[in-house]
């Protein structure tokens, strides 16, 4: 089967599960293709229950750093062929949690290219839109709190425009988390309550001068696909990991390497 | 981790890799879950290279049965973990290619269970529609001429209504199938013209007095989701075979062979 001689991008979903399949949609819709056959093999690995909450173990109210199940997810899609990996999921890039699963991945000696969502999503903004200076956040409370956005949007001399903690509190973090009305527990249908919150996180980044905003939660990329939105462009994290999924997954040099 | 002890539901995609994501999302919308943590384990693999068109198989316009490789699918699904497994499309049901993916998998030893689209889709509506007696068909060329779904009907005492070959080929087919404007070229935006056609296959069922249809092709899934129309029932048959990996999946005594 030809599937064997192909570079196969693995997807680390289930953070939450309708994330993993956003990602997945958005490598379909970035690959240029007009039949079945064109398009990219992927294999999705979604284990829901198998990963603790991200934010809950940044903010210590878990013990078990999810980076070890996720490492594991990553081992077997490597060996069911996956040879370039996204994760579905911005707080697992918060350093507590991502370079656990980077020394997990080298002591199990693994060899794929795992593909880095929010430094893929800062140079996203670089490459396209050069006149940009100050950038917005919307993410959960563990990615805020990790600074991991913050950290790579100077790197690539941008100013971060970060809410304080009571408006990520009380607003952000709200609209993914809330047990009621929030997108985790309701990915299906976007609630009454989500939309006036996100109207209200839109106006307060654009009160702080926000050119662009990032979509730093694949929660909130459900709500918020790519565009412009009150003269920011919204820049979404979901999309820039696919993008630079598909990109690796046909660079020439990268195939005759893995063939 | 205990996404070894649950039993992990595996997806073949691909065929094509928009209708496996749908499958997918229809397994999520099919969960009783309020957190990320209580969805089911899914893995799908989607190799849309490697699977010749099931329906130019059929017609013998390839030579190459792509049910080798669907069980090669399978095969890696259960190697990495799945129990229960779904194809995400219909004419792979066909009894040309089935009969040879169950005779591949028993030679190779596997264990899975194979969830049977067509089957479940017919089984849905004894179930759940026990007063309708006509049911239309809007299926590929490759499902028409297997003859798969009449067969099925029939044997559930339910009376098929079926295209004639002109306007099977005229219409139907070509919303799928059509290079410039059809489902499969255009995955992410349903074109004008597939709303014409889709329009006039609707009408010619209804007036052969159909008070169901089956949308027995994944890729019409993406333009038809379950509902009513034109006073005929319409059984999704992405949404059918959801529903009975998610009966399967969460069989207690299942889990229990399987633990």
């Amino acid at each position: 089967m030809n599937f064997e001689k192909e570079i196969v991008i693995g997807v680390v979903g289930g953070m939450g599960p309708q994330a993993g399949l956003a990602l997945c949609n958005s490598i379909l819709c970035q690959t240029n293709a007009r039949t079945d056959q064109e398009h990219l093999p992927v294999i999705l690995m979604s284990f829901p229950g198998a990963v603790e909450d991200r934010t809950l173990f940044l903010q210590g109210a878990v013990a078990d750093n999810p980076a070890f199940a996720i490492a594991g997810i990553i081992q077997k899609l490597e060996k069911a062929g996956a040879g370039i990996i996204g994760i579905a999921c911005n707080t697992s890039h918060s350093p507590e949690i991502y370079d656990v699963i980077l020394h997990e991945l080298k002591k199990r000696r693994s060899r794929v290219k795992l593909v880095n969502m929010p430094y893929e999503t800062c140079r996203h903004i670089q490459d396209t839109y050069p006149s940009v200076r100050r950038v917005g956040l919307l993410t959960t409370n563990g990615t805020w709190q990790s600074g991991i956005y913050k950290k790579l949007l100077r790197e690539a001399g941008l100013e971060p425009v970060i809410p304080d903690y009571q408006f990520q509190q009380n607003v952000i973090h709200k609209m993914i988390y809330d047990p009621d009305f929030g997108i985790k527990a309701n990915p299906a249908a976007v609630s009454e309550k989500v939309r006036t919150l996100l109207d209200k996180a839109l106006h307060y980044l654009k009160e702080q001068g926000a050119e662009a905003i990032i979509v730093g939660c694949t929660e909130l990329s459900l709500v918020l696909p790519d565009k412009m939105i009150m003269d920011m462009i919204i820049v979404d994290s979901t999309g820039t990991l696919a993008g630079a999924l598909v990109r690796e997954a046909t660079r020439k040099e990268m195939k005759k390497s893995l063939c």
